[in-house]
């Protein structure tokens, strides 16, 4: 799936590593597109382009998460709140614990990061089950925010994550 | 110690939180900082000119240094290498252990990552013992970098992380 345009060359440069972190897991690797000063460019305008008008804040998962939403914050000039693994953060507004492709976890909102009403879009790098996402969006709400969809780098379609996230538009910039 | 301009503005973001994550340690929380979308576009602004001109990539350190590096890699138009905790990474170039204010703590770096000779600037949030910084340093070096400098928005000088980095110069944007 090598495409013509920018964009698709720089989606490119994301790397298939079979049986990480677990047997049967094919992790996708956004090293070297991080590393690549054109193709994350790339990336980040099209994020933008994914989140569109009317957002007031992102959300950003930890940790590629923040790498995405945190060049997306400068470029759009919009705020991030980083929803964080556990022990992280002094003040908790809200945790949530769930399933993921492999094994369980946790998350966690800082106290203060959304306002109530808020409109927020949640970026990450790969949707897959959709846990992270879902959970992600679940402590949004808790937290008063309206989350206006979903924007990552890349959809795992097998896994069927969008499924579960309802009605929240889901923009992946590429779905394998 | 609130100052006039825009840049003290956004760095008085930051908050203190004593004995977390462990009694004794005064934690700083960037938090605030990072969803202020003009103390975050400030202090980017401000760390890049912190790392100057003739570096080639910027390193950036899990979790936090991510949201800086990442959001300056693209301001700048620089890749970003990231030191991750360990076992997120397939492939791994090198690994170091290492002390840090409380505990102790891993950091790897993907293999390609870096170039053999490659100017390369560590992005950080906090300077505290300086252990994660001369970690990180290590590494690069290890994979033929050549550290060019340290930037990071807070420097705790009581600490004394700075001594620990030997000739690499470090940047602060605010020293307390």
């Amino acid at each position: 799936m090598t495409g013509g345009n920018a964009l698709d060359r720089a989606l490119d440069l994301i790397t298939e590593i079979p049986d990480f972190p677990e047997p049967g897991v094919l992790f996708r690797d956004l090293t070297p597109l991080f590393g690549d000063p054109s193709g994350f460019a790339q990336v980040i305008d099209a994020l933008g382009e994914a989140v569109g008008d009317g957002v007031e804040r992102l959300a950003a998962v930890e940790a590629r998460g923040f790498v995405l939403a945190a060049a997306l914050g400068y470029a759009r000039g919009l705020g991030v709140a980083l929803v964080r693994k556990p022990g992280k953060l002094p003040n908790v507004a809200g945790r949530v614990d769930y399933d993921l492709e492999y094994g369980t976890a946790t998350l966690e909102l800082p106290i203060g990061s959304v306002r109530p009403g808020e409109r927020v879009a949640v970026v990450d790098d790969v949707l897959a089950t959709g846990g992270t996402v879902a959970a992600t969006t679940e402590l949004l709400r808790t937290a008063g925010a309206e989350v206006t969809g979903v924007a990552v780098v890349l959809e795992l379609t097998g896994l069927a994550g969008r499924a579960r996230l309802g009605a929240v538009p889901v923009h992946a910039l590429r779905s394998v």
